[in-house]
């Protein structure tokens, strides 16, 4: 599958190149232009780093290690099968495809699950940022009665021990008087999502390669930060570092076709149903846009299907804008230019333990 | 956790060799009773064949290429959660890990889910063998209520091609007006499922390598002949070639601890409920041994937790047998070089379409 798709983008890439090229010889950006852009998208958006370490923790392989493994285990939960990797799949570029994702026991979350991609680096976790770090996303994960379905720290600490995981969390966690508890879970978890990150085209462009980003690309890029999309989405995660409220110029519903949702008993108002501050009304994170093109269906209930209606909609509803079509497929191409490569090693499932006998 | 798993059973191994020598040092078997029991076990078993390849079906590589796609695909159930991968994956060898498997939306199936591992050279799938062939079951999966929960040919179809499955499988079968049907999803998961053969350290003893086998695994071996369990298991995947009572000298439940099944409005009375015969009554297909080692819980109804729990029963109820604990021991170990190697390629999660927009 990774051939034939590499294969297609390939085949696509040059067909693109030469149709530009045979019908539009005149429109490659000179070099001038190419070193400006470059140069305006570097005052606005960053690199990756090589790693997003947590200060003072370190992301030993033992540690990375064993997060992968727990990562992809499903006997935690009360069901025997859901694992972080059920909703961060590695098949749909680390998100799981769904609209509203599902919990233990087939129960319906009322958001859209996020790629666990570049997760680290943002301001928060969840649409509502409730969660601070990834390591509290995976803490309160296995302790939810939605997601994992335990009732208490015991409970998820006697399974891992029953499971045979002692002697790897002893490794990972050496110094502590009780290596398997939720909070090295958690931890172990986190260094192993904090390695995920997944350069991408734009990436290379931003490091003065102006060939890494396609004619349209660029130009969708030059749009995007024109029409005023780079607002929000900006710096290394191309959003993900703020808050906003969705739906600035009009009910995002209108828009959406969002239906309302018994968990909030009608709309989601984003974090107004954590702090009951009506100031925070339809106030949401501001997603990350990084691999945005292999990760529909779109916004926080997955209620847009496709990536040119979700940029269609955005510009709708944040900006006022009607976009044209030709911009909306610029704009496309560079959020194309986000798709990063899944990291190898994440898509290898690992051997879990098997309960010693 | 691949290289832990390994790392572990290299010491094992170390540990068990040099207790052997220091402890038993004149209980290394002769090259003669070597030579003896590898003539035996070859009398009896098989070694793995490099392919199952159907006959007149070639297994080529575009074809095994959608199929795994295919296998790992979820988005064709019906909650867009459930894929041939759910209930085999690669982190419990192939199974899922659960006493009773779980279908779409959660529910419950009255049965335990085979591996997926050299599935395809059985008599049949499935413990009621009601399935002949993986293709057959590939089939009826995609249709079934219970596992992937699609109403008619019709509805796999138009998910398959809505999801941009269309010149995957044109390129997989190239002379079909039609490629795109449960036909070709069967053909094509039934291709991949053939690669997934696992050659073991017994494969390796059966081809006249002393040394594949501890020397508690051959004496296990031994037993595992002169006892009888080869009656029923033998041949090259160990068992899985022909259909026997389960429980000859009592009743299979009061030793197993087995609980009446709603959907067999009572207990499970194996092929009964497919041809509503009485003399089918307890009949099961004989599972492979294969893997054994590493795909508890064990029988129809994962109603025994462990390996050396699961002999000591079978060793009852079909032999009317008392075995020893060393005689289990032995056994398991025997069983436990019949554990492969997870096929590389198998455990490497594929990046699967993004619908088209």
């Amino acid at each position: 599958m990774k051939k034939t798709h590499q294969l297609i983008s390939g085949l696509s890439a040059l067909a693109l190149a030469a149709g530009a090229f045979l019908l539009f010889p005149s429109l490659a950006l000179s070099d001038d232009a190419d070193q400006a852009l470059i140069a305006k998208a570097n005052a606005l958006f960053k690199p990756l780093p090589a790693s997003s370490a947590l200060e003072n923790s370190q992301l030993t392989p033992v540690r990375v290690s064993l997060g992968k493994a727990l990562f992809y285990e499903t006997r935690v939960s009360s069901d025997g099968r859901l694992g972080c990797v059920t909703c961060h799949n590695p098949a749909y570029h680390g998100a799981d495809s769904l609209a509203l994702t599902l919990g233990v026991h087939g129960k319906q979350l009322p958001r859209n699950a996020h790629t666990v991609f570049n997760t680290s680096l943002l301001i928060s976790q969840h649409y509502g940022g409730n969660r601070a770090t990834v390591e509290e996303q995976a803490y309160k994960a296995v302790l939810s009665p939605l997601a994992y379905g335990n009732t208490s720290n015991e409970q998820v600490e006697t399974k891992l021990t029953q499971l045979g995981y002692l002697p790897l969390f002893k490794a990972a966690y050496p110094a502590d008087e009780k290596p398997v508890s939720v909070e090295n879970w958690s931890k172990a978890i986190g260094a192993f999502e904090r390695t995920l990150l997944t350069p991408a085209p734009f990436d290379k462009f931003l490091k003065g390669d102006a060939q890494a980003l396609s004619r349209p690309a660029k130009l969708g890029l030059d749009k995007f930060i024109n029409t005023g999309c780079v607002g929000c989405h900006s710096g290394v995660t191309v959003g993900g570092q703020s808050y906003q409220k969705f739906g600035i110029t009009q009910d995002y519903w209108l828009v959406t076709g969002s239906t309302p949702k018994d968990a909030f008993k009608g709309y989601d108002k984003g974090r107004f149903h954590d702090t009951k501050d009506e100031a925070d009304a339809f106030i949401f994170k501001v997603p990350q846009l990084r691999n945005v093109a292999v990760t529909p269906p779109y916004f926080h209930d997955g209620s847009v299907a496709t990536l040119p209606q979700a940029v269609r909609v955005m510009a709708q509803l944040q900006l006022g804008k009607q976009l044209s079509d030709e911009d909306v497929s610029h704009i496309v191409s560079f959020l194309e230019s986000l798709t990063g490569d899944i990291p190898a090693d994440f898509a290898n499932v690992p051997g879990l333990p098997v309960a010693p006998h």
